[in-house]
């Protein structure tokens, strides 16, 4: 059954590599939306250019040092809390392009949340540059994946490439300004402390 | 018992009257922290300069569209979600200069809750300029203040009028950078998203 085609409550989840406090939101939404009886879209963008349009060069957290600062000493009590490995990473922020634009090519593969998690895992439990292929396709790997250089292959072909660029220019379509967010139906939700809220909504 | 002299559980919440998501926290953090055991200091601040220092010359959420866009509808999703009346503000930033003068110079006021959930009533429930001696005045008569222009007139002394500004370089030392913010001994918490994380960890 399609989304539009059906009254399954439904959720995309918009994640960004890079974004920290993407990272527990992406190791919880499985489940939680399977609790919830909510289908789930998982749909991989790119801050940077959103970040841009803001003014930002980079991270919105290397411009406001208080509140980077904060950002990590708060990720570190949420992922405690949540059970969640957690490795401050020695690099900030880093490109997830080449795992989006795997991410974007395969979003319908059985091995995509295996995929996204181990993403994850590498960058914020495990300090690896996740920008390197070889850690993409370690990931595609962990994530069961039967040929992983043919999945690395397939998404950067340059018909696959484009992509990863209409999920940024449909996020900002939506609104969204940061990550993770939540989208049901017209409703935005910024932040791993909405996920709940926005499932509720989901359900309603 | 004071907070140094006793292993009273203890949590400082500092909010600014201009602030929108202030206005949950400031509702609800009464009644939660009570239920909590937790004992509750009130720390008025001005988040302006704060913001200044970040290069804002208001409020952020002007200075980003998309985000000021999302945020006056997630505000009034949570004052659904927590059962808190909601009205959007005609005018935003209110100054708050006064009302947070009155609340710094009458903090241990067994009023001092009420005057400030007035405050915030009046600014984000209500649409009222919470910027005039009239509409502090008002608050205080709402908080069963018995000479409401006698704490006016207090708030308002030359030796009274430069806690505002200690209560804002004590909040900058702790790191704040945002409202509403719960300060638990060298823990920093931001938003009203994290008012259950604080009483928490203030109970550990």
């Amino acid at each position: 059954m399609s989304a539009t085609h059906s009254g399954t409550a439904r959720v995309e989840f918009w994640f960004e590599f890079a974004s920290t406090y993407s990272y527990p939101a992406a190791m919880r939404v499985g489940a939680a939306a399977r609790a919830a009886g909510v289908a789930l879209d998982w749909k991989p963008f790119l801050l940077g250019p959103i970040f841009q349009r803001q003014g930002y060069e980079s991270s919105p957290f290397l411009a406001h040092a208080d509140k980077g600062r904060y950002m990590w000493r708060d990720v570190e009590r949420l992922c405690a809390k949540h059970g969640l490995a957690w490795r401050m990473p020695s690099a900030f922020p880093r490109t997830g392009v080449l795992a989006a634009r795997v991410a974007c090519s395969h979003v319908d593969a059985p091995w995509l949340p295996d995929f996204v998690r181990a993403i994850y895992t590498a960058n914020f439990a495990e300090d690896c540059d996740i920008g390197t292929p070889a850690a993409v396709r370690d990931a595609l790997v962990r994530a069961g994946v039967a040929d992983p250089d043919a999945a690395l292959a397939f998404a950067q072909r340059d018909d696959e490439k484009p992509k990863l660029r209409r999920n940024t220019e449909a996020a900002q379509a939506r609104g969204i300004f940061g990550a993770p967010s939540f989208v049901v139906g017209a409703e935005l939700f910024w932040g791993n402390d909405r996920l709940e809220d926005a499932l509720d909504w989901a359900r309603r």
